[in-house]
């Protein structure tokens, strides 16, 4: 083996076949067997390696990256560089055969090893569960919102979408290396949660208490919470709004039906953030 | 003519040739010419529909249903002929010609012809402001959400995306019907605002002042507020943010860079709300 490049200076051409089958592997991680098998997944574009390099740098296995996407993202290389990470320049063909959203820089990193127990020994405050939540822009949208609001953590209930998909991965523009997400059943996710001494607020439609409201004022929320959104088409079914300690519902003034999970869920943990640091 | 039947037993089949000259021009509107040219655009799918019949009866030149989703959507169908309006009943192959999003019901609805004046004549509380949102499924949601928080319009500047495109009319989930939508360049806009006695704030993470803190506490934007929300990718630009009487960040309690355009949308419009109620 010989040593790493100090530079970004020093990087020399290394992968020039798209064919090759290391490149071939490596595009595999695009699908969820090969991810499973391999115990990694595929990071592209600028934002998320910038994010895997200063946030995760123990889990990023390897990056590649073109010429030209090195010299409009040099920090990011040095970076990498610095935290003694593997960096192979490689043909825009090679990168673009490993992902085509990687705008020229992709990192191969390794699946997270957080459970929930370590999860919930960090005692957090604030903590997304999202159930049955299958769309991936829609669950990197709320892991970006869970990050923004300062949630400690993100449980995956039920059939959530896989957290390593390139999809979700963008969409949580990088949050995904700010936080623990961690898989759980939902009444395990609870229990545990409530093991913590962490209450449970179900964000439905058909809650009792209205955010903001007699229940779920600032007072009510201002303690440990974990919040609890379901899926994007039909919400929460009443076997899991019964683990809830309370169901809650935004206040709608208009004549929407409803929000969005996003916009829903985005609304809810900014409500527990404000009410937490009044 | 011959009169329109008054319940949906009493509908027969009128639209059988999806390759019909009307049926042609009919699917002609998902192009924004075609839609421009007519003034008039499609409402795909029951839950569109039934807001546009509910809401906007006036508007609704034609509505055409397949028997399937007739008996689903009877409810939908008896409303619109209970106003009047015109109910064809069409093959599947008919309605697939005209829409592939459709769900077996589409409405032809004419361009609702709202001003900025009608608008600002209302003396709203609270405007959203869409300056050069390009992506139709983000103007659709923060249009669904403007509507849950209560504002009583919406305005988009610049290049902002068209609102009869289909996928911001389906995004918007019916809240199209819900409150107006008008379109005026940004700098006409704001000053029209600052004459009906509104205060604009734009959103951006390089405001002065952050939501909830001070200039921007509950009792700061209790006023009657018009926020302004800029482009999906880069925001608002400097020009764009010196209109505003006042530049707000939402606070970043985690590690994220910034929240999505239609989280961040919610999160300031559910703060008002919550404000001018308070």
């Amino acid at each position: 083996m010989t040593g790493r490049p100090a530079s970004p200076d020093d990087l020399t051409l290394t992968f020039e076949n798209p064919r090759a089958e290391r490149i071939k592997k490596v595009a595999q991680l695009a699908g969820r067997s090969a991810r499973s098998r391999a115990g990694q997944f595929l990071v592209e574009g600028p934002q998320g390696v910038r994010e895997a390099v200063a946030c995760a740098p123990a889990r990023v296995r390897d990056i590649y990256v073109t010429a030209d996407a090195l010299a409009r993202h040099r920090d990011v290389v040095a970076d990498a560089l610095a935290a003694e990470l593997w960096v192979h320049l490689a043909t825009d063909a090679v990168v673009q055969a490993i992902s085509s959203d990687a705008q020229g820089i992709v990192a191969v990193v390794q699946t997270s090893g957080d459970s929930l127990d370590d999860v919930l020994a960090q005692q957090p405050r604030l903590v997304a569960v999202l159930s049955n939540v299958r769309d991936p822009g829609n669950a990197g949208t709320v892991i970006r919102a869970a990050d923004a609001a300062g949630a400690q953590a993100v449980i995956l209930a039920g059939e959530s979408v896989d957290i390593t998909n390139p999809k979700v991965v963008r969409s949580t523009a990088g949050s995904l290396f700010h936080l623990p997400i961690v898989r759980a059943p939902l009444a395990d996710a609870v229990a545990a949660l409530h093991d913590a001494g962490i209450t449970v607020l179900a964000a439905d439609g058909s809650g009792d208490a209205e955010l903001g409201g007699e229940g779920a004022a600032d007072e009510d929320i201002a303690v440990p919470t974990a919040w609890v959104f379901g899926n994007e088409a039909w919400g929460l079914t009443a076997d899991e709004l019964a683990l809830a300690d309370l169901v809650v519902r935004i206040p709608i003034y208009g004549r929407a039906e409803s929000l969005n999970l996003a916009t829903a869920a985005s609304v809810c943990l900014y409500a527990s953030a404000r009410a937490q640091r009044a």
